[in-house]
């Protein structure tokens, strides 16, 4: 009876995580809901649920081809996705090609400036914190990941962002940075969880650098929805 | 004329930068003024100007004996040092053993945890942005030092941790965490520059983790001259 609607087991700002009848697995629903600024800025993006489950199934779909183990499984629904049950590691994971957002902030740089090589950025996963900024050694030292995982992880995340340069160039986007996260399977397995999606990322208009993404919604610029849409329609498009 | 009061090079928060008549040298006048939480709670410590230029002249010359270069020069006065002229490295280098102070805030922990081996942080040293933590790979990315540079400071960091550990470890008091600032001489070679005082350290009475620094008077703890007069006397009693 897949229809009922079952018991949440988590609502996070922009997801629900529901039970699945699939053993280990659970169902991601995506809401319009958007925030910015740890939750300081919220409102409706029209649609949004449903465009960045169509996108974070595709870009999933591409990464696990490339080797990437992930925890998606399958696209439910316009809004669900079928995803193994994981239990997250209490990290954001960020990858910056360029300045931008909170590093620009933070040190008073402009924003777009090329980095030498991508930097590795983690944040520790706690809102009443602030999520704040975390070395990888003190995120060691709090317990949070094994030395090994903190290992693969960086890996993992490095890889991740050559192949969606890769893929977002062929779409004509610039992939400015963007934050992963990653979660443990049942047997200890780390693969990639929580959602890629224009949320998440920073994809500027190669050439232009018009922003595509949602500092569209953060920084009031107008046409979020169709960015949005912009960029589903350049993932199905090739 | 020494006795002439020059023009200030630098006024910083606890210390006033002179010129001096020797080639290369400049004299650090050490204040009694006392800020904290970055500037926002500000007063004076009867006589710790005094005790800091002490300590701080016994410390370095104790590091210098032990092979750490330093901008230390000799004493000059009751609250003044002479030291070699410098290009200060903007970061701020924090080496921690136990939790305590912005890190605990930071992420939520209780002081006193024992970190599994000393923890070596960065902070991008400007006032305006609250020196905010920094990643080293951002620091090389900002152009803020040189990688020879990094390699450098985080070897002399963990060098001066372990001599300072056993100095004060022989005065019966534990060195928690301290900040260490390095700066360039004119041939480019780094030297620990700045100060090394209570202000700069956190140093707990062993048994009994009685707070003997700075944090008596960011706490209001009462008996601040009290506990830097009490450092002193055993940086002189061995």
């Amino acid at each position: 009876m897949e229809e009922v609607r079952m018991e949440k087991l988590y609502e996070g700002k922009a997801k629900i995580i529901y039970p699945s009848s699939e053993a280990g697995m659970v169902r991601v629903y995506f809401k319009d809901d958007a925030t910015a600024f740890n939750g300081q800025k919220r409102a409706q993006i029209a649609g949004k649920g449903a465009v960045n489950n169509q996108i974070a199934s595709a870009l999933f779909g591409y990464l696990e081809e490339h080797g990437i183990p992930t925890h998606f499984v399958r696209q439910l629904s316009e809004r669900e996705m079928l995803v193994r049950q994981v239990q997250i590691v209490p990290l954001e994971v960020i990858v910056r090609n360029r300045t931008a957002g909170t590093f620009a902030r933070r040190y008073g740089v402009e924003e777009g400036r090329v980095l030498p090589k991508p930097l590795l950025e983690f944040s520790y996963k706690n809102d009443a914190l602030g999520d704040p900024l975390i070395y990888p050694e003190a995120a060691l030292a709090l317990g949070l990941l094994s030395e090994a995982e903190l290992e693969r992880i960086r890996a993992l995340a490095l890889q991740i962002n050559t192949l969606l340069k890769d893929y977002f160039a062929q779409r004509n986007l610039e992939l400015v940075d963007f934050k992963l996260e990653f979660g443990r399977l049942a047997d200890g397995r780390l693969v990639l969880a929580d959602e890629i999606s224009p949320d998440t990322m920073r994809l500027w208009e190669m050439g232009s650098g018009e922003k595509m993404d949602k500092d569209r919604f953060r920084r009031d610029l107008g046409g979020v929805e169709e960015a949005y849409q912009e960029v589903l329609r350049r993932v199905q498009g090739l």
